[in-house]
């Protein structure tokens, strides 16, 4: 159960212009749900993708990375669950290739303006013939309404679907955002193991949407770690339709563009943290929050190694203020030169660490108290500058070790 | 249980003339056993040591460095388990000092000539008061074989005693290496969670002894993790006393300290692979050697993301050959050059992964043989370089999160 998330009905994933949905069962693993999505943009849409970092990065992340480079044009998107197609060598980028084909003959339009994404069990041959028949059937299932069933489809270790919507009045005009994602476990930032896809009508032309997906993803997904593994499959695009009934919005400076960016950032930041309340096992969410650094990239590096620390996640899973834990971790950032007398932290509203030594205000009855929260914030003063980070991160429980040790079975 | 390790008896452990050893229940928790021990060494005795680079560093590793800075002749070291005296501030230092002066006091000498180590619980005070009033009876119960009550005394989430002895002739006179360890958690290289003793009565002077400390330490116990977390105590000393009948050995290039350095190093690598099999919750346990690399430095990095990833953990305490997320690991080590169409590896003599994809001789069945082994060898080549690098580590399992989801308790 993710930790006090609950998953959008049907009717909360609003439509979006331009964007019509369709899944199908093609069976890529022994299952009998929905594990094909194919969606389908008009024409005019263009995206903005940003990649996993892993040097192995699956056969459909390198077909993506080609067909958006130089032409931002798509007109659909296909994703299956169930098999990653990474570690898959040429016969992978073949597979991929050939699934982008397919899309392509059946719509009309050019192989590149396909963007394929798959997720699930890594180094397995993807059953591209599987893909291939399925295609009609999701074709014949398209429809603007389709969003939770889209992302019902491409779920793996997820226990919820994840999704969300906003509209924005721009110039007396309704623009939508809508966006899913799915990821549970190989979770971490640049980037989690995820797939996300946004849309919006809103007509953003090409570079200020890849501008606007590189900032966003930075700002949302990228704070995101469950288990610290970057996958092989990370992806994250939004499309623009254009629908909406405005002029185009080409310039970053526009006041439209701003409105856009904030309706796109929070729906970003609500799929994000979703993927961290319905992480593997997680049974509470964590906010760390550090302060007062140097730079905003050493405040990261010690909220993530606290988010890393697997004594730290076990703590949390415990209800156990075992907080030396949380000390620990802050001494192992790699910061060189930190000043641990200068350091305090604290959960919610209990101060645990002052001056680098346990709060003389500090209880353990507070500590248990507020470690039996299932929402907490550790928050982090370095005293040492006044630049500042923030990661969202989830306990490690026994069922952590459950699912991983049980996924492929 | 250690995996594959059997601890030694009392009778296995040599004792090293110059040294004496004796615990006593201080009772710093409530349980029973031995948590104090006492160890005096013979006038002439000098040390080295390496610690914790975690910045928030325990009391006793503070006053160990101030204690060994400029003079390397100790006469006792002082332990304690239950309690780490770490994120303690000033009023650690004070505790750790007193502790020092009380030792000194009782055996007439100066207070530097004692180093003090604690293990356990981080930021709750040093009960000293129950440490200086047991040190008389640990005092009375010194004696020349009691290397294996030492190492029990010590032990926190160890399930097994370890320690190892090794002796050799030098110009026909024997000398003897007889070390101890703790820890099981909280263990990664630069250190691990870990206490390590070792003595010898080789007459090594202070500069030659330091240098093979620094070395011993960098080849031994920093190659192995656990779980990646450096703790805050610890501490890893050699003392040597010089009650062997052979002319001071004052010089690296003297054949006999090369002897010397053998043995004292075999007897490291046992105690920090003992460490590692007797890791919290391991059943298995993982040597992964990463060759054809640039330089080693890069060969660590890869080895230490496959050490640490939880997917590839709990895929070992599975027995599964999710062999993908070994893939994505090294994917994920950080080096952006890396040519993933290079890469091969193998768990012990089976080929997995063969220029970046499945091998075409690879089959599961050949994969789920190996990975219920509970020793296996993870061969990367990078295809790259000729520098290697070894990190030895144990799996993730169901009891990992119940031992420190409790530890406390």
């Amino acid at each position: 159960m993710a930790v006090r998330y609950s998953p959008p009905t049907p009717d909360q994933l609003l439509p979006v212009p331009g964007v019509t949905l369709g899944t199908v069962a093609a069976k890529i693993k022994k299952w009998q749900r929905d594990d094909l999505l194919l969606a389908v943009f008009e024409p005019g849409t263009i995206a903005a993708g940003v990649f996993t970092q892993n040097r192995f990065c699956a056969a459909p992340v390198v077909v993506c990375r080609r067909h958006l480079d130089g032409d931002a044009r798509i007109r659909a998107i296909v994703v299956n669950a169930g098999n990653a197609n990474a570690g898959t060598g040429d016969a992978g980028i073949a597979a991929a290739n050939a699934t982008c084909v397919a899309v392509a003959s059946m719509l009309g339009c050019a192989p590149r303006e396909v963007l394929p994404f798959s997720t699930g069990v890594i180094m397995e041959p993807l059953p591209v013939d599987k893909i291939v028949a399925a295609l009609p059937a999701a074709r014949a299932a398209l429809a603007a309404d389709h969003w939770f069933d889209a992302v019902s489809a491409i779920m793996t270790t997820d226990t919820v679907p994840k999704g969300a919507s906003r509209r924005i009045a721009i110039d007396g005009v309704t623009v939508t955002v809508t966006g899913i994602a799915k990821g549970s476990g190989m979770i971490h930032p640049d980037m989690a193991t995820m797939l996300s896809f946004m849309a919006t009508d809103a007509p953003i032309a090409d570079r200020p949407l890849a501008k606007a997906t590189r900032e966003i993803a930075a700002a949302s997904f990228n704070c995101a770690t469950v288990d610290g593994d970057t996958s092989t499959n990370d992806s994250f695009v939004i499309a623009a339709t254009g629908k909406a009934g405005i002029p185009p919005v080409s310039d970053e400076g526009d006041p439209r563009f701003a409105a856009i960016y904030d309706a796109l950032l929070a729906v970003a930041t609500e799929l994000a943290q979703a993927i961290v309340r319905d992480g593997e096992g997680a049974t509470k969410f964590i906010t760390i929050s550090v302060e007062d650094g140097r730079d905003s990239d050493e405040c990261r590096r010690v909220a993530l190694a606290i988010a890393h620390s697997p004594l730290v996640k076990t703590a949390f899973f415990a209800s156990d203020p075992n907080l030396g834990r949380i000390v620990c971790a802050i001494g192992n950032a790699g910061l060189g030169d930190l000043d641990p007398s200068r350091v305090c932290f604290a959960l919610d509203d209990v101060l645990v660490v002052d001056s680098g030594g346990r709060a003389a205000s500090y209880t353990e009855e507070d500590g248990q108290r507020v470690m039996k929260n299932d929402e907490i914030t550790v928050r982090v003063r370095l005293g040492r500058g006044d630049a500042s980070a923030t990661v969202w991160t989830c306990d490690f429980s026994h069922d952590y070790v459950s699912i991983n040790a049980d996924y492929r079975s």
